[in-house]
């Protein structure tokens, strides 16, 4: 698996698939994995009313590189909502927490995110008569939130199976969560053998010019990249 | 139950209800069931690329008449997928449809659209502190869409209930399908009886000045209305 998955090199490829791209490692992650599988990928983003722009210019140089067949960026005001502190200025991103503590939810939890993006990404996949969507959830080095848990995501195939005319058919849609047991280590390993373009990616909370460092997104991409013995190469200037 | 529930009369509201509203017969009478049980309403609709976008005129007209609290209407472009004769101005809406063909799903079916309007009335809810989302579902005289079934509830309440903090918490959402096992001319009776104001509703699929009375959504509410043995008041000039 040495080889750069940027679309151009490997075998045939023949399924298709919606990958959820939201700019960050793990997304990124998944679309080298999807690719590295042989998949047609079809991206999906939201401009979901995050105070986090940034990360969308990033998912489209990850949607470049990766030669995807289409990328949607969804709108969808979840601002109008509010209630995290990713859509609302008025909530400060947690900083400092340590990983005993990322058990808590944070405020930094967007409510029902995960099931709003996986829905329309249903919708798309069902339309394109994509096999499977991939997401980047992650339940060992992460944030505590519910909707990235093994269990949350068991829940949402078996809804998906009875929502959908595929369901119904016998022929669902699956979702594919490889990175649902990996360590952030055991993730920057797998991308980094596979070419997957780290350099691209943003994780930080912050819409700072360089990663904060503090929020428990950057605390865990950090101590993932010291573990794997690997530079981080959206920190190299 | 013979007073209008227009908000002004009954008694003190103090649970919050998210409802959805298209603007059609089942959602119209599923917000008189939420005012008549005595809930603050918080009304949600979606511009979600309908070629009907008349039916937004009425929800917001059935708001007003409920004097919800709040009333959202979110714009998510489900156009952009396509995949139905209700988004996509290609595909024709079936017509002249026998009842018994309506168990085959049909090319008004939206993949996934209950799937993306519960999850946003799901996000929204656990922001208000809700304790449930009413949906207007119904599994008798209904076109054989996947998404309105008993099962697919069932599903995304279990789902709902590992998705969300609210869940994890043991104080899940709950939804509320009141309509789920009543045939259209039993929902028309309760509704009348609830003073629910058929007048500003607006079942038909085609967007002509006039009902159809052909498309699966006519059908079923000119049989409901006969078998009620009332007059619909929306076809009265």
């Amino acid at each position: 698996m040495n080889m750069a998955v940027d679309g151009t090199k490997g075998s045939h490829r023949t399924k298709k698939a919606v990958v959820l791209l939201s700019g960050g490692l793990d997304s990124t992650t998944v679309c080298g994995i999807a690719a590295s599988e042989n998949h047609e990928i079809y991206a999906l983003s939201f401009d979901y009313g995050q105070t986090l722009k940034r990360e969308l210019f990033y998912a489209k140089k990850i949607a470049a590189h990766f030669r995807v067949v289409d990328h949607k960026i969804f709108q969808i005001d979840l601002a109008k909502i509010g209630g995290s502190a990713l859509t609302d200025d008025l909530i400060e991103i947690p900083l400092d927490r340590k990983e005993d503590d990322m058990r808590d939810i944070p405020l930094s939890y967007v409510p029902a995110r995960n099931t709003i993006f996986l829905s329309i990404a249903l919708g798309w996949a069902e339309v394109l008569g994509a096999d499977s969507i991939y997401i980047g959830v992650n339940a060992v080095d992460y944030s505590g939130y519910p909707d990235c848990r093994p269990g949350y995501i068991d829940a949402y195939q078996k809804m998906a199976n009875l929502a959908t005319r595929r369901g119904v058919e016998g022929d669902p849609v699956i979702i594919k969560t490889p990175l649902l047991h990996m360590k952030k280590s055991e993730i920057i390993r797998l991308g980094h053998e596979l070419g997957v373009p780290y350099q691209y990616t943003w994780s930080c909370y912050s819409d700072s010019e360089w990663p904060c460092g503090r929020c428990d997104s950057c605390v865990l991409r950090k101590k993932g990249f010291h573990e794997a013995g690997l530079v981080d190469p959206a920190l190299v200037e």
